[in-house]
């Protein structure tokens, strides 16, 4: 396969960046919100979870640039997420992509409604005349509930609770699995889901789709768990050791670190397997997931 | 005029206690994080927000009941938006409607989440299958619109930041008017506009409707100000003086006890001028407008 993954995910990373970097410049009053939102929108993120949602979509022969404004709606969601998971009251990082967190540079008032406002702004954007009018009024709206539920008490928010009621507990496996698939998998699930929607994916696209995308959202967590450990400091833009010393619940710190090891890997053979009545289409798909295995940051 | 206020109210608060109570019962895992959210669901709020959106939706011959899922969803959002503002880093209050607030019961990380599921379930239940699927979908979205622009970085959440950002520094009526027009108005006027929308009002009604929304939107929280100096702790339910002790702008503290007084009156009056085309129809907000004026908790 001549597949040119860097290519391809610089080409999309710059257009959520420039899209990103739009939306809120200049920046309305009060100048220190749209700031600080600002500051946590254009940090260095990867977009993974953009990009993905875009892969998605292109698999039905569109072009992903047509669908920036939901993939920036999924990013500002998932970066209010960071910006609410650094405070002090949560996990208390003073580190996020190698540049101090939110709160470490407008307080904590400001940072906890930056995030507010970013997760706020997804829905408007989303639903904003001029920026999404070619859908059908009822695919907008079936987006919006997508990203609602993977964000909500139910999915992204209920994971990350679930997480910080779990520190300094002993848990078991079920409770990570918990973790993992509500923290992180909602979300990454919801972007593969949403790109399939938008592509207007058959039935059973969008169930190989989202098998695909609850296969890498685990693998994800559990090689964020595993680079905690074994990762560097300087790489991972953020401390190294976090998660031992809040006693997280992790699965190399239930299973071990060789089973989490082969779990990620199985984990990743799966998706790959999901994608295979695709063909050649989901090559960014599949080295996506490759790449998900492999990263060291 | 024979119009019943206390009944009125008081039946339509109960519709939405029991819809609110009903959505999140029994609570999934993580508990905690349910319980926290209903547990300031069900702190006993006036509802005036969803009352508004119902008794503007009646102008145009319905039941308020049939539009209690959007009801709901605002009065989520609102919630939310109390959550966080008790929080230790913003108002830092530990009162809220005579209850120990979100934060005191729960842990501030419990607390920041709960506000962040609420706000997030707001928009999952505006675009749930089964809930509201009878309004098109169309409108539904322009729902979320409406909701997410009065609700974010452009309206309260922007309020909440200039208030924050506006503590013990010298400020001027501009400002006292924005904080006053995006924390507290712009949710009111979207009340009374998500009503009006839902009511099929055409863009006449429905101008007259946001006029009278925003007028007592303002009145509202000159009359909150005024209650923060004059009030009884006792009967607010939250600290009376917090406003002074935070060096709060407000507009008593800048205009003046008396032209603060004035200016709510004057508000009210115009409330109601805007409602003139209605006629008897209007009856429920015209009370709802003298009620805001005369209220002192």
């Amino acid at each position: 396969m001549d597949f040119d993954l860097s290519a391809y995910l610089l080409a999309r990373k710059q257009w959520v960046d420039e899209a990103l970097a739009a939306f809120f410049t200049p920046p309305s009053p009060p100048e220190k919100l749209f700031e600080a939102m600002i500051y946590s929108l254009t940090a260095g993120g990867k977009r993974i979870r953009p990009i993905l949602m875009m892969a998605a979509y292109e698999i039905f022969g569109k072009n992903g640039r047509d669908i920036l404004p939901f993939a920036c709606a999924m990013e500002m969601v998932h970066t209010y997420s960071l910006i609410h998971d650094d405070l002090p009251a949560m996990d208390d990082d003073d580190l996020r992509r190698g540049k101090p967190t939110c709160h470490k540079v407008f307080g904590d008032a400001m940072a906890i409604l930056a995030g507010d406002g970013l997760l706020t702004e997804a829905f408007a954007l989303l639903t904003r005349d001029g920026t999404t009018p070619e859908w059908p009024a009822e695919t907008r709206l079936r987006v919006v509930r997508e990203l609602a539920q993977a964000a909500g008490a139910g999915g992204m928010v209920g994971g990350q609770a679930m997480d910080i009621l779990s520190e300094h507990q002993p848990v078991d496996l079920e409770t990570v699995r918990f973790i993992h698939t509500h923290k992180t998998g909602a979300m990454i699930r919801a972007a593969v889901r949403i790109g399939a929607i938008l592509g207007n994916a058959d039935t059973d696209s969008l169930d190989a789709l989202t098998r695909y995308g609850e296969k890498i959202g685990m693998a994800f967590q559990i090689v964020d768990d595993i680079l905690d450990v074994e990762g560097d400091t300087a790489v991972l833009g953020k401390a190294a050791g976090a998660d031992d010393k809040l006693e997280k619940a992790t699965y190399p710190h239930v299973a071990g670190m060789e089973a989490a090891k082969k779990e990620a890997r199985q984990l990743i053979a799966a998706a790959h397997q999901s994608l295979e009545g695709f063909g050649e289409k989901a090559a960014p798909l599949n080295a996506i997931a490759d790449l998900i295995l492999e990263r060291n940051a």
